[in-house]
């Protein structure tokens, strides 16, 4: 494998769509070829399971095992059919949540056997690892009041849609906007184990996970990302 | 659980679906309120996922890992949302093809790890097991003979979508027509391996897997399923 492989993860409202655009933008200025992909989709195959997980959200009709499990799917498929090739093709390949995700929301969040949680992504991964995670932090207050402001944006048919105790899994920050008001309160504590799930992740792994305080500015954030991917992308044309 | 939870397995052309028909006939004429399902399915998001396994056939553009987590996510859904209800009802459940397919198929036919396979459908299916295992064994020769009476009834245009070296997941009796010929003749070996799977898994648990002698006429396949469902379904009015 010549290529790098970079993830970023953090709770909503944390700006990973943002900075990844930023970065990609930076990397391709210095000559990189950069792939940017998102979690789950990115292949024929993981787009239709997204659209599954999207539409039978856990906790209304679809059980937090089948979820998990087709969150896995689609991880497996998109390492083999995309990342693979695009790290042998020498990519930088950018990916908006990874197993991270999988370990923090479904397993400490709705607390999902961790032992197996690790056991499926191993699966799944198959040994594909990414090289660097910039794990992109914002207080819990923050995440909230930048959610607030994107379910602004909703119509009102679109917040009666939404059951009651659902904690969709987020797919992207446009997932942000089903979360509404008295949702977000009575999951607060979800989101508190979803926090501390990737403290944990950070701390077994800092050499891979990098926290980064991303409440700040948009060109602060971006500088520290920034010293983070410098040293692992060998900077040449 | 009430219930009684028994499964039908067996290589193509085994005459599964003619004997669960029969079967869960019999069972009503008693009084049994019966439930037949099939896998993968049973349930919206399990059919959604079924619809998937057809329409991105492993060795095509899906990978094993992909179609194994995608077999078990259903699976976790139709235990959850369909069979433990049933049961706790106390009807009899009985399903076309469980985990036995997928340790016969994926694990033995394909060379998937027995061990990840034994842990993913341990989690699919958290301690729901069949009480009773019809194995409805044919010899090969037999199996490909009535396949190919099948396949008498494809139309050309089903036959050019079949990629060579496609191994699809035989989900039910009407997909045994997806194989043509030449299919057959490059995949004897995978069939034999799955033969050797059931057999393995029958020897291993001899208690709840009965393998039974299909290769027979309707009505003698018939009478062996009952002298081995009888003691297992307590008869009462």
């Amino acid at each position: 494998m010549s290529g790098v492989f970079i993830t970023l993860e953090g709770t909503e409202g944390s700006g990973k769509s943002t900075q990844i655009a930023l970065l990609a933008e930076r990397l391709r200025s210095l000559g990189k070829t950069v792939r940017t992909l998102r979690e789950p989709g990115g292949t024929p195959l993981a787009e239709e399971i997204r659209h599954l997980l999207k539409h039978h959200a856990a906790g209304r009709d679809m059980t937090a095992e089948a979820e998990l499990l087709l969150m896995n799917a689609a991880r497996a498929q998109l390492v083999r059919e995309v990342i693979r090739p695009a790290l042998a093709a020498g990519e930088v390949v950018l990916c908006d949540r990874f197993y991270d995700s999988t370990t923090a929301y479904q397993g400490h969040g709705r607390g999902l056997d961790l032992e197996f949680v690790r056991h499926v992504v191993d699966y799944a991964v198959g040994g594909t690892r990414p090289h660097l995670t910039l794990l992109l932090m914002v207080p819990l207050a923050v995440s909230e009041m930048r959610r607030l402001k994107r379910q602004g944006q909703l119509t009102g048919k679109i917040e009666q849609e939404i059951p009651t105790g659902t904690i969709p899994y987020p797919t992207d920050e446009t997932d942000g906007r089903l979360l509404t008001d008295r949702f977000e309160q009575a999951n607060r504590e979800f989101f508190q184990r979803v926090e501390a799930g990737y403290r944990a992740l950070a701390a077994a792994e800092p050499q891979r996970v990098r926290m980064i305080d991303a409440a700040r500015g948009v060109e602060e954030v971006r500088a520290d990302i920034w010293r983070a991917v410098e040293p692992v992308v060998t900077v040449t044309r």
